[in-house]
């Protein structure tokens, strides 16, 4: 199931990074999200640090990670140096020499993924020469736009993702649980090459489907009850989203109509997604249909977002979604219906943006009796 | 293999944090960090918010949780009144009424648990009218002594680790991938009711144990070579965390004389941990027999570190520790010697300590050869 994947062009993404930094008035960041150190560098360890000034960037990580970052940052072509600090305080002296040594003036730092205390510390204690400032999330903002290379990773993902659920719904009228089903899901994609789960598959069956993000139970699923099955995996540092709702055999007459409108609210917002519309209008979109069905209440959650190396990724696609879609962005579309005591009804396809319209990266059929 | 679990007592956290609340000289504090959240609530999604004051507490959270974080609330038993807000700005006005009720002056925020955007979101926009300061991990602190049941549930995902392994090793002589060992360990904990995995295993064999925290690769594990097995689970939210290296067959001598010594250095660190030892003793107890033996430089991480909601607590078990063992800590003692291009050794158990010594979690007996 994993194909050849053409690679990506980490080194590139430093230069574009710099450019951000001088639209800033800035001449350095310090990048503290790991997903983003592994976006700018390919490092995929649990622990380390990126400094990018106008002309250096050097990263430190700890003693656990000696051999893996040289490997990895050198397989990613960049022109990184690397420091490594088994203690925080060596960390700390090697980024303070590259600070000094280019003369950085004005530090940004990843306001929303450090924490106040980092960020205090930074500021007072590794760097009190440098003026510290809260910068925005512009790394994320260049993670949006994701390269050919990217979304063929997340075009495998999803592809594994359909392949093990087509594999695996006959299994859902053997009286199987759906904790069984969830881990029988996890196992099918990472036997086709997963490198794991995207986020812990949502398995919610009748009156479980009510609660959109509810944890699989010991509950068994029975006939003619909708299912909520949320899941996806990740490929080679990409993650896939989908979500597909079924019943075995017929569901009540309600069940049917909560699923219809969901689909068309589905189909509607995929319909809406081409580069240079609002992702507020593609909320819009879905939402208009399932106000009209008179459950606009029920559906209690935005419409999409983005999905990258991250699972949850701007663009936003909600309501307050002050982004506009563009080319090589890469969303979920999923408008859910939920009502307590009956369940719920979530149709979910990830999707890239293009010019004309949208690639559906998530190919499996939207049926909903199996 | 999942035994009927004492249940934990939730509903006393809230007294303990406000006699914590009252010792910083606050009379408020909002939590942000979702393990927290989790084990001052019972509530286990992934978005929420508790504000607690000297008499109100209140959790806030979005649409999606509505049903589940009124279910578990109750469950708990804590007296928790709870708000729901589809919009950011709904759960804001829910917090500022009970902020404003309860006449709160001086606000803690959790400094290493909220990033630095939303400190000052909070400071400026959502509770201007009060001294918002940057707390300390007054909540890990109260985590780190873990109640009976709380040790219960550790014991449990120790044990179900212990027997997975049992199960499995075998297998390791068949021509398994490390992937495919990873995997099996996976699905053989969630068999034996592990809710998940406490993170993703390390089956680092070979040359690829020199790496202490390497990624399963496609490496075929093979006879006389030393494989490094770090896994762990999750029940009922409680982690476990144990590593075991073993050869399939006789291994070098070099690699041989690598495992006694992390063995002489895992039994002393552990025979050492008692209540009332620093922290920081244990670990120079395993680095001494590791640097008798030449190999100090090898060992290139802490010895230990708590374990509960998270994989990685509080205390920690390293030389820069300021921490004193305590009656209720479950703390891992794991030395290992790293050398580059030959493998990897480390031995891990989880433990919890007690008056007179401590009582090993993790039972698996540690054989070098299989």
């Amino acid at each position: 199931m994993r194909p050849n994947l053409p690679p990506v062009a980490v080194a590139d993404r430093i230069t574009r990074l710099r450019a951000s930094l001088a639209a800033e008035g800035a001449d350095a960041i310090l990048v503290t999200r790991l997903p983003n150190v592994r976006y700018l560098t390919g490092f995929t360890g649990s622990a380390g640090l990126l400094l990018v000034t106008v002309e250096d960037a050097i990263f430190v990580t700890d003693g656990r990670y000696r051999e893996q970052a040289g490997e990895q940052l050198d397989a990613a072509g960049a022109t990184i140096e690397i420091g490594i600090g088994v203690a925080e305080g060596d960390q700390r002296e090697h980024l303070r020499r590259v600070v000094a040594r280019a003369g950085v003036r004005r530090l940004l730092l990843e306001a929303h993924g450090v924490s106040w205390a980092q960020a205090r510390s930074y500021d007072e204690e590794w760097f009190p020469e440098v003026e510290v400032v809260a910068g925005p999330p512009i790394v994320e903002q260049l993670r949006m736009v994701k390269e050919p290379g990217e979304i063929e990773r997340i075009r495998a993902a999803c592809a594994i993702a359909d392949d093990a659920l087509d594999a695996l719904l006959p299994r859902l009228g053997d009286g199987i649980t759906e904790r069984g089903f969830a881990l029988a899901l996890e196992v099918a994609m990472r036997e086709r090459g997963a490198d794991g789960n995207s986020f812990d598959p949502i398995v919610a069956s009748g009156p479980n489907g009510a609660k959109p993000h509810a944890r699989p139970s010991e509950r068994v699923v029975e006939r003619g009850e909708l299912v909520v099955i949320d899941f996806g995996c990740i490929v080679d540092g990409y993650c896939s989203d989908m979500t597909r709702t079924v019943s075995v055999g017929e569901p009540s007459p309600e069940a049917r109509r909560m699923w219809e409108v969901v689909r068309e609210s589905q189909a509607v917002g995929r319909d809406a997604v081409i580069a240079g519309v609002e992702a507020a209008a593609v909320d819009r979109a879905c939402r208009e249909v399932i106000e009209a069905a008179g459950w606009g209440e029920a559906f209690a959650h935005g419409t999409g977002h983005g999905v990258g190396i991250e699972i949850h990724e701007d663009p936003r696609v909600s309501r307050i979604s002050g982004a506009t879609l563009t080319v090589g962005h890469v969303v979920t579309v999923e408008p859910g219906v939920y009502l307590p005591g009956i369940g719920g009804v979530r149709l979910e396809d990830t999707v890239a943006v293009t010019a004309d319209g949208c690639d559906p990266l998530t190919a499996f059929p939207k049926h909903l009796v199996i």
